[in-house]
This record gives structure tokens, sequence and C-alpha cells, in this order.
């Protein structure tokens, strides 16, 4: 029987406006388990942008920690990204949700002139340097150009907007159906929009499952 | 082709330890819509019990509301129980969490001497009474004696308390494994362990699976 492999998963806080993308998340740690990975979520220990009403799509008046609501999504079994480790790991996934816009970078209010947090650069750019795999769902590829630097190639879905912010900061934006990813095979990246193209929980599943599948092949690229 | 089920799904907050599992709220979510369900979700609009700190497990000194939690999970489209008619739909499901025992009844306080939030209770009668199927997961089968009365074959896994306190509520506990489903045939009650018994994401996946399935199938029973 092969060595499991061993893959940090990114998380940024628990639901689509605030955070990570619940389904999003749920999917890719299913996925991971199904095909016998070993997982560990890591999250920024740091307030949430905002919290929203789920309910209401309106602001609400309080503070949340970013680690302390991504627990909810990993069952209390997620660790302070200080403490991650490229080493230790063969892939890198970072599920989506405004949080990757929020929390993880300031994309969702910068646009392309965004910054990416700290510790969660260092982390992902750690991946990229060994030539380990990542995978980027729904909105986190706007992060690729900062990770890999100019000509990264990746995907959203065919948000026009999006796309155009990304290619300024020196991603190349290619177009792809909720139900598939894009692959950028000299760097290990593989994309699939989720949730920034997907109108239901199944074709998004059907994206996140072709991610996931495939972010572990590669990972045998470095057996 | 044939028409589209519609399944009522009720929430009850978002997050393990005080409100829905988001894992097996998800996974049903996702099960139901591969199959091709129609799905709405409800939720009581009314104070969480607690908040849990889900990385530490202490208790949190504020206040969250149900339904505007339970909105995270379902990406906004959940309604308040007040408004939810049996009469609308096939069948019911309720994943588990502690939010089943804290919100939509007070099992985590009272035990055997329990009861469920009127709004809940009604519900969950009105599809018992019509004869349509109903799913619980989980802790939810706690409720199971409350809803149908004595006599009533559910599982929760093979805690032998939680079980006592079923069986003292009039419940007839069978022991069941995690991958598995126990059915009331009488009552169309299909009920499955998932994390209460279940270690890892895919065994409760195939359980809650085994159950959306049943569920889906005993709806055709009444067509």
């Amino acid at each position: 029987m092969p060595m499991s492999k061993k893959i940090a998963v990114i998380l940024s806080g628990c639901g689509v406006y605030d955070g990570a993308e619940i389904h999003e998340s749920v999917i890719t740690l299913l996925r991971l388990d199904q095909r016998g990975a070993q997982v560990q979520c890591f999250a920024p220990d740091i307030a949430q942008l905002h919290v929203i009403n789920h309910l209401t799509g309106e602001e609400m008046p309080e503070s949340r920690n970013v680690l302390v609501e991504s627990a909810r999504i990993a069952r209390g079994n997620v660790k302070d990204i200080r403490d991650a480790n490229a080493e230790d790991f063969d892939a890198l996934i970072v599920p989506g949700g405004f949080g990757a816009a929020k929390n993880l970078s300031n994309f969702a209010v910068e646009g392309a002139g965004c910054s990416i947090n700290p510790q969660v650069l260092a982390l992902a750019e750690a991946f990229a340097e060994a030539g380990k795999p990542i995978g980027l769902i729904c909105i986190s590829p706007a992060l690729a150009a900062k990770i890999y630097g100019p000509g990264v190639t990746c995907t959203i879905g065919n948000d026009a907007d999006t796309a155009a912010a990304m290619d300024k900061m020196g991603a190349t934006h290619q177009e792809c159906g909720v139900e598939d990813i894009v692959e950028d095979k000299a760097r290990k990246l593989v994309s699939t929009p989720a949730y920034m193209l997907g109108k239901n929980i199944s074709e998004v599943a059907s994206g996140i499952n072709k991610l996931v599948d495939r972010v572990l092949e590669l990972t045998h690229e470095n057996d």
C-alpha cells in the first residue's frame, strides 16, 4: 500500500460571505479522506475583516477570529498557520469563500493592488518553491500571481472583472467550466471555479473532486 | 423523468459543539442534490443555548441566533421553521451536532426528561402523521420518541448512556455501524449514527448517503 499523502488545507473562517466557503471546504476534506490522504487544517490567528449576517447579507457589529471560526469546519482540528511547515506536507489546498479575499488577503478591497497575509504567502511560496502541488478553489486563484509571480495560469471561471484584476497582477486567466479544472503544469498549480461559477453543490463537488484527485496525482511526481 | 422530490432539512446552527454538525449537513445537502431532490433548509429563529469556541471547547461570552448561523451552511437559503409546512414536502431530514440537543431540544441538559422546540416538534409530527419519511442523523434520533411516541426504533450508534436515555423516553434503540442505517419500516423513520460513532468524514458520508437514498426511496411509496 502506498504511503498516504499529507495535505495542508488553509481555511479562512466559516461561511461564504466572511470566511471559508463551507461546502467547498467540506467537499475538499471529504474527497481527501476518501482518497486516503492525511489532512491538517490551518488558519491565521487574526480577526476577520467582517462578520456578515448570512441571512440578510448585512454586516454585524461584532468581531470573530479566523482561526476560531475555522475550527467549526475542522471540528476543532485546526492549527495556527504560524506553525505550518511546507516540509511536513506533500501538497496545499485552499478552498474559496470571501475569506480568501478578505482574511487571507485583501483582494476584496484592493483588487489588483492587493497583498496576501504574510504567513499565508510564506507557506504557499514554500510549497511552490519545493515543487509541491497547490490546489486553489473558487476565488483563491486570485492569490496565484502573488505566490508564483507573472505568467502563472489559473481560473476563477468566467467572471470578467475578477479575471481582469488577476491578469493585471500578472496571472494568465483561463476560462473554465464549474465541473472542470485548469492546470499550470510547469508550476503544479490546479484551480477550479467552484461557487465563483457554480449554481448547485453537485457541480461544485464535481470540479473540486477533480482538483483534489489531480493534486494527489501530482504529489506522486515527487515520490 | 420522475418529478423531483422536495425535502425539508432542519438546521440547528453552524458547528458541531453548539449547532448543526457542518460535515453531516453538507453531506446531506450534497447527496440530496446529486439525487435530483429539491431542498429547502429551515431553522428556528431563536438564540443558541451556547456559543462554543470550537478551538478550545470553552463557552464564549456572546450570543448567536440559530437561524442566522444556519444561513452559513445554507449560503443564505434558509427559512424560519415557523413558515415550514409539511404539505409542501415529501420528506424531512435532520442532521446532527449538539444543536439538535441544545437548540432544537434540550436533550443535552435534560436527557430523558427533555422537550422539543414546539415548532420543530409540530413540523416533525406533521410529517410523521402524513406517513412521510423522516431521516434523523447522529444525535437527532434522541428526538424520535417525542415525535412518534413509544415503540419507535432508531439508532445513535452504540453510546450506552444516550441509548439508555432514549429507551427511557420510549424509543427502542438498536445498535448500528457508522456506515449503516436503521429503519423503522412502519413509521418510515431512517437513522444513522454519523459522528456519534464515526471517526472520519468518509465513513460518516457512507452512512448519510445510505440514509438519504433510503429516505428518497421511501417517498415513492407515497407517489
